[in-house]
C-alpha cells in the first residue's frame, strides 16, 4: 500500500444552494414579503458578522442558471454549528420561499504534499508558510467577488489511478498544480475542503475572483495539467456573485 | 504539461429552457392570460431590441419534446446582466405559467487553435480574420431560424485524452473540424461558448440554420471527424425554432 | 477522417409519451370526463385521418409499465407541424389528465449503406429498391399492432469505435444487420429515424409487430450481431399496443 | 456473427411497484379507508384466484425501503391482460393512496443453453426435463415467501462481451451457473423472464425463498461465477415478503 | 470459478433517511406540533429502549446537507420487524412532516476472510475472537457520536475484478484493510452489513466516531489501500450526529 499524505483540518464548510419559489413569492402579500426579507437579512447579517470575530465566515451569493438562485457559504469550527445554521434558517419566514436544491459538506484541509516539514513540526517552517497554511484552514471570503464551486474526486481507473501512485509522484503532480495556481495569485483565491466520508465526492473546491473569465481560465488551464487531465473527475459547476444581505430586497425584486 | 491554448472571450451567454404549465394556463381567466402575454411579449421585445444597439442579443424559440417548450437565448457583455435578466423575468405574470427545466451558462470564446497570430497581436491579422473572430465573440442571432443547442466536453480517458495531446495535435484536429464546418457556410452558423468553471460541461454549442436536416447533417458528419469520434463527449440535444415575441399569443394558443 | 455515409431524409417523427393522472381522472365529474374523452378522440382521429392523404401518419398506443400509459406517434413532413401538434394537444380538456413523461424527436433516414447507387442517381435503381427506400422515409403505421420504441447510438470507445471504422466495414456490418432484419419480414416492420442534433441519442427505432415475442426475438438475435454487440448502445425500451381513438373511453375505463 | 440461442416463451410478467401516500391515508376518513381496503382486497383476491385455474398467477408483497411499499407480481398468458390489470387497478379507490415508483415488463423464457434437444423436439426429452422447462414458463408463486427482484443485462465491453462468445462458451458458463442454482434447490426458486425489446434491461430475475439470508447467499455466491463476475450487469434490487390480500388492512395499519 | 467466502449473518439493518417538510412544520398550529413531537419521541424512545434487552438497537441522527435531515438506524433480528417499524412510523402524526429521501436494507455479516476457523467450528476459536465476531453481528450504537453511512460494491472490471481474485488474494487484501481499521480502534467503530440481493449496492458501511475528522481520516487512508483503490466502488456519503429522542423538540426548533 502506498503512503497516504498527512492532513491538517480547519473549519468545516457548508455550501447551501437554494432555488427561489418565485410563484409563492409573486403571490405573497406585501407585508409577508417585507417581514420575510427583514428576517432573512437579519439572519444572514448575523452569520456574516462572525467573520469579524474569527469564529468562521459566511457569505451570500446570487447564482446563475436553473440549479440554484442563492448560495449560502458557511465556514465554522464545528460540524454542529453548521447543522444548527441550516436548521435555524428553516425557522425564518423567508425559508418558505426557498427550496434546497443542492448542498455540500466538507472540512478545509491542507495535506502533506504542501509541506512535509509542517506536519513534522509546525514550528520548524517559516512564518510565511505557516500563515499560508493557516489561511487555508480558516479562510476569509472576499467582499465583492464571483464564486465558482465544484466537487471533485481523484480517479481510480486501471491506467489512471491516483491512489496507486507513490507519495513522491503525487507530491510532484500537486506541486505542478500549485505552481499553476500561483500564476493566478491576486486574481483567484481558492478554498480546498475534503469531503471524504462526509459527502459524495472527495473534495469541494471554491474559487473566488473579481472577473469570471479568470475563473474559466484557471480551471481550463489546470485541466491540461496531469493532476487533472489524467486523475481529476469533476461534478457540477455553480457560478454566482456575492451580495451583502442588505441587498436581498433588491435581489428578490429582479 | 502540454500547452493550453490562449483564449479570447466575448459576450456571456444564458440559455434559459422552460416548460409551460399547461394545466395552469388552461385554468387561467382570459384577463389573466392577456395580461401575462402582454407583459411577457413586452419583456422579450425589450430584450431583443438590444440587438440593434450592440449591447448583446436575445431571442425566443419554440422547443420540441418534453424537456422544454420555450428557450430564451441571451448574449450580454457581463454575467451580471444575465443574472438580472433571469430574475426580472420571474417578476412577470407570464413566469407563473413556466418552469425552468434546464439552463446553460457560458462565455463566447475563440482559442489559439484558430489563429496564433491574433493572440500575439490582433492588429497583425487581416481584417477578414479579425472580423470573423469578433463575430464569434459578439454573435447575432438570425431572424427566422431553427436552433440546436447541446453541451459538450473533451474526453480524458486513457487512450482518448484530449488534454494529453500536444498543442499541434489539437490544432490539427481543430483545423480539420473547422474545414468541415466551413462546408456548411451559408447553411449553418454556430456559436461556441466555454463553460469551464461556469457550468457542468466544457462548452455549449448553439447551431442556427434554416433547415433542420442541415443541423442533423453537420453534427452527423462531424461525428466521424477524429476531434469528435475520439475526443467528443456530448450532453442532451435541444431543437427549436425562433419566433418573434409578438407571436407569443399564437404560440400559447397551440 | 473516415467517410460519412450519404443520407436521405423523409418525415419528421415525434414520439410523445404520457402518463395518466389517474387521481385527477377518478375525481373528475362524469360530464368533464365525457367532454375530455370526446375532445381527445376527435383530436386523435383528426390526426390519424391524415394517413389517408399522404401528409403523414399518427397513431395512439397503450403503453405498459410505470414510465408511460399512452404513446402518440406522429410522422409529418415538417418539424413545425410536430411542434403545432404537441402544443394543440395541450389545448384539449383531456390533456389536463396527462403528463408528459418522455418524448423523442427524429427524422426518418435512409443512408448510403443501403444503396450507394440510389444516392448517386435515384433513377438508376430498380423500382423495388426505390419503393423500399421511399417506404422507409414515409412510413405507414400498421392497424392492429404492438410497438416497441427505443433510442440508440453507436459507440465511440477505444476498441469499439463505430465512427472510426472505414465506410466499407460499416457497410458490411449494416448489411449483416439488414439480412437479419429481413428474416423477420412479414412479422416485424421497423422505422429508423435519425436524432443526431435533434435529441439525446443518435437514432430512434420503432418496431411494429403482431406478436410481442417477435419483437423480443428480433432485438435479442440482433444483439449477437457485431453491429450491435460491439457498437450498439441502447436507451430505454417502451412497449405498447395500438388502439383506435374511438376506444379511448374503454382505455380510460380500465 | 455468433449463434443466438433458441428460446421458448411462456407467461408475460408485470412487476408493479407502488409507494403508499401515507399523508393522504392518514387524512382519509375512516369510511373512505374501509371502502378502499375492501375494493383493493377484492381486486387482489380476484387476481390471485386465477392461480387455481392455470391462467396465470398473481401475488402481493410488502416491500422494504423507500423505493416501494407494495409489489404486485402478475403472470399472464398475454401482454394485453397485464395492460388491463394495471389500468383496472387504477379504477379502485385504493389506487388513490398509491403511486407507481417502478415497474418491469418481461416474458418468461427458457433458452437453448438448458437443452438443445428440447428445442429440436420437445417430445424427445424426458418427462422430468419437460416438466422442469414448462414449470419455468408458467411459474407458480409460493405462499409464504420472501421475494427479491432485480433486472440484469449481459455486458458487451471489449474484454467482457457476452454477445461475442461462442454458443459453446455461453452454454458452459450457463451450465456452471445452473449447477450453482441447483445447490439452493428447495430453498430458493427463481423465475427468469426476458425483457429484451420490452423494458430497460435484458432480463428480470425474481427469487423466492423462506429465508432472506438464502437470497443474499445465492446472489453473493453467483457473483463469483464467471457468468456474473465477468458478464453480469445488475440494476436495482428490491426485497419484500408476500402477504394475502385479506391482510391488507393490517399492512396499512402499520 | 473462484471460491466464495463463508459468511455468518446477524441482525438486519434499516437505514431510514428523511427530510423535514419545513413549510408544513412552520404552518402547523402549536398544538399539532406538540402532539407530533410527543408521538415521535415516544415512538423513537420505545425503539431505542430495545437496546437494553438484546433484541436489537435503534438510534436517531441529525443529518447535514440537503439529502436528509434525519436518519433512523434500526438493527433487528428479522426483516419483518424492520418492515413493521417503517410502516408503524408512518402511523405517527410526526411522519406527516417528513418525507423519505433514501433508505438502505442490509444484514450484518462476518465473512471467512476474518477467520476460517470460526466457520469450521465456532468453538475452536478463542473467546476474544468469538466475542469480536458476535459484536459485529449484533452491534450496539454508541451514545454520543457522529455517524457516516455509505453503500459500496466491489468492482468487476477487466483489470480490477474482485470476484475474479483467488480466495487467498482477497483474504490478504481484507487483512491489510483490517489492520488499517485497527489503527483507529477506540476512535472509530464500524458496522458492515451485506445488501447483496437486498438493496442496490453490495454492502452498507456505518462508521461511528466522536470526531468527524477521524471519519474523514479513516476513509481517506483506506482509499490508498488496494482493496479500495483498485476494487472499491462507493455510493453517496451521509454524515450526521446522534441525539436522544427527547431532544427532538430542540432539533425541530432549529
Amino acid at each position: 500500500m502506498v503512503e497516504a499524505p498527512e492532513t491538517a483540518e480547519g473549519w468545516y464548510a457548508l455550501h447551501d444552494f437554494r432555488t427561489i419559489d418565485w410563484d409563492a413569492w409573486r403571490d405573497a402579500p406585501e407585508r409577508e414579503r417585507e417581514r420575510a426579507l427583514e428576517e432573512a437579512a437579519a439572519f444572514l447579517e448575523h452569520r456574516e458578522a462572525l467573520a469579524r470575530s474569527d469564529e468562521g465566515d459566511s457569505a451570500t451569493f446570487s447564482v446563475l442558471g436553473h440549479e440554484a438562485d442563492l448560495l449560502f457559504v458557511h465556514f465554522r469550527p464545528t460540524l454542529d454549528e453548521l447543522n444548527r445554521i441550516e436548521r435555524s434558517f428553516e425557522g425564518t419566514a423567508f425559508a418558505e420561499y426557498t427550496e434546497r436544491s443542492y448542498s455540500y459538506v466538507s472540512v478545509t484541509e491542507v495535506s502533506g504534499y504542501v509541506s512535509d516539514d509542517y506536519f513534522e513540526d509546525p514550528e520548524s517552517v517559516d512564518d510565511g508558510l505557516r500563515r499560508y497554511i493557516e489561511g487555508k484552514l480558516t479562510p476569509e471570503i472576499p467582499e465583492d467577488t464571483y464564486v465558482s464551486f465544484y466537487p471533485m474526486s481523484k480517479r481510480r481507473r486501471p491506467e489512471q489511478n491516483w491512489y496507486d501512485l507513490s507519495f513522491e509522484e503525487r507530491a510532484d503532480l500537486m506541486a505542478g498544480h500549485g505552481d499553476l495556481g500561483r500564476e493566478y495569485a491576486g486574481k483567484i483565491s481558492q478554498v480546498i475542503a475534503s469531503s471524504v466520508g462526509l459527502d459524495d465526492w472527495e473534495w469541494g473546491v471554491t474559487l473566488f475572483g473579481d472577473d469570471p473569465t479568470d475563473i474559466k481560465d484557471i480551471v481550463y488551464e489546470m485541466r491540461f495539467d496531469e493532476a487533472s487531465s489524467k486523475y481529476g473527475e469533476f461534478g457540477s459547476f455553480y457560478v454566482g456573485r456575492r451580495f451583502p444581505p442588505a441587498d436581498l430586497p433588491a435581489f428578490m425584486a429582479g
